[in-house]
């Protein structure tokens, strides 16, 4: 079934709280910049003033191969998805050093790798199919797999919220996901494919030509499917890009905050505020990658990214790099000196 | 004595090496942005392929009041400067708590702190008289105490190395220091006062125009003084300011990077790069502040922000919260696998 439950906003009342105390911190009003927009944010998703400092902070990495890499759209061959599902497992992944530099723990979810051999069966729990189809001239999934996808996503949210976890960062990794995931961009927010189309993990000129011919096809093949999400990922979207819409709207339902990663999560996220209207509020923006299409998903979403560092590297690693950040406003709000306790003296209130 | 000793470049061997080990590393070339510079430039300035974590992260805040502030030109009275001296040695302040946050020790030297109560004495050690002068209308410093300064700032760098400090961050504080600071910079830079003045703490409207009015005052007597580091200073700058010169000249000498923070102590640094040229090498901008004056100094020293946070605090704050980012650099490059170790196939090499 593809209906979310109403999503609540983060509370009103905590981030007024939050607001007020930061102002009454030993800085002058307003100095921390962002850190204090993300303090009074964490304040109103976990409706306490001061904030809790996050405990467990969890990476899901949602994996799934893409029938479209066969047009030879990446400048990597398709059987690294699975090799790199290993390399998360073993922990040798830039995901999983960033995580644990940022205090946080990774799972890593199978959701259409092209291999019968799963890696862990924990990891292939929620397994849909081998790869999704080759959307610039079939359709990715069937309704019935879209569908089992979404459930999976927001299966995988339910037991990773009731295991404790009180941020999610989401990550991707598959060879050729940024071409379903510019597609996905592309159709929503009505753009012409040469201005988002990026070179995703470094495709030389040929390949890129070849990513924008299968992006214009699949566009073209997805013309009709615009009026419904499931439709739009059955026609031009994947296993794991459904997984992630499904997490990103029940981590909101939830009441548990996420940080986005970069353009396929975002892609993602993208379809996942048409599930769950209002979901977005319980997102941040880890970071803004390089691909042009990422930017524009971000534009739509009405989100800022937390760090810009030319990143294009997926998995959740912008985000990660993002947690620190958010971890540090975390800490301003709950740890700094009121005026009153250093006893300093105020700026005089404006006339 | 104003000398420093000649700066050697962080070591080019270790960062050819470094670039390589990166190419290595179970991702696509460069897909990890300036994570990847900041790792090669740790391993160059360790002189180490893979780099250290850093362990002992040495936060020194620089404390000084400015007689500039009985012009009007700060939000806040002259008094703050000596109670935020006490809360950071209380812990209270947002650079104990970003320190904290980022694995970072916090140290506060009172320079030309207005008072004659020291909150201990070791904070006073290197004292060089209390306030500098109001540099609308008067030298900020005689020459020899410029010289004082420098000298204490380069002992500050001397002390913290030889303690086994292996990366600082230099942090500011002093009620106006922004006046001199942007004064630094106009005149080094050749900048219209207008263009690069900013609101420091938040003064306003009114405050503003009487900041700008002491600015171009202060550029005016200082016309004759942008031959010498040493006659901008007295003319122009303050004990706080020439210590950490001093500072990031002498860390460069010793060969410790330093992440520099906002507009005050990248004005310092300016003056450290005519010092000690080549210096820069050694030094990282850890974030993009609000004041106009501070893009201006960093495009001169040709740094590129790592962080852009809307952040105007000073302490040290925007480089706080920059360190954790570049721990996570030094890890991905410390500990993530090889394509080897792996046993993940390549990308092919270019034709």
């Amino acid at each position: 079934m593809t209906e979310f439950d109403t999503v609540a906003p983060p509370d009103p009342d905590f981030a007024v709280a939050a607001r007020a105390r930061q102002q009454r911190l030993t800085k002058p009003p307003g100095s921390l910049g962002r850190l204090e927009d993300l303090s009074v944010w964490a304040s109103s998703c976990q409706g306490a003033c001061p904030p809790r400092q996050f405990e467990r902070a969890r990476v899901v990495v949602f994996a799934g191969d893409h029938g479209v890499a066969a047009a030879g759209v990446s400048a990597f061959p398709p059987e690294v998805t699975a090799q790199m599902v290993a390399n998360f497992d073993a922990g040798g992944a830039a995901i999983n050093v960033l995580a644990e530099a940022a205090g946080a723990t990774v799972r890593v979810v199978d959701m259409a790798v092209d291999s019968d051999e799963l890696v862990a069966p924990s990891i292939g729990a929620h397994k849909v199919r081998r790869g999704s189809g080759n959307i610039a001239v079939e359709d990715a999934l069937t309704d019935d797999e879209v569908v089992a996808a979404l459930d999976a996503g927001r299966r995988i949210a339910d037991e990773e919220v009731d295991a404790g976890a009180d941020i999610f960062i989401v990550g991707d990794m598959g060879i050729g996901n940024t071409t379903p995931a510019t597609t996905l961009i592309a159709a929503l927010t009505n753009s012409e494919p040469v201005a988002v189309i990026g070179r995703g993990t470094g495709v030389d000129d040929a390949g890129w030509a070849r990513k924008t011919a299968a992006i214009r096809d699949a566009l073209f093949r997805s013309r009709g499917a615009l009026s419904s999400p499931v439709a739009l990922m059955r026609a031009c979207g994947g296993a794991d890009l459904a997984a992630m819409a499904g997490f990103c709207a029940q981590a909101a339902v939830r009441r548990t905050p996420v940080l986005l990663d970069g353009v396929v999560v975002t892609a993602a996220a993208l379809v996942a505020e048409e599930l769950a209207p209002g979901a977005k509020q319980w997102w941040q923006a880890g970071h803004r990658s390089t691909e042009p299409a990422h930017t524009q998903a971000l534009a739509r979403l009405e989100l800022e990214p937390i760090v810009d560092l030319r990143m294009r590297l997926g998995e959740g690693t912008g985000a990660a790099v993002a947690l620190s950040i958010v971890r540090a406003a975390v800490a301003t709000l709950s740890s700094m000196a009121t005026f009153d306790e250093a006893g300093i003296t105020q700026a005089p209130e404006k006339q």
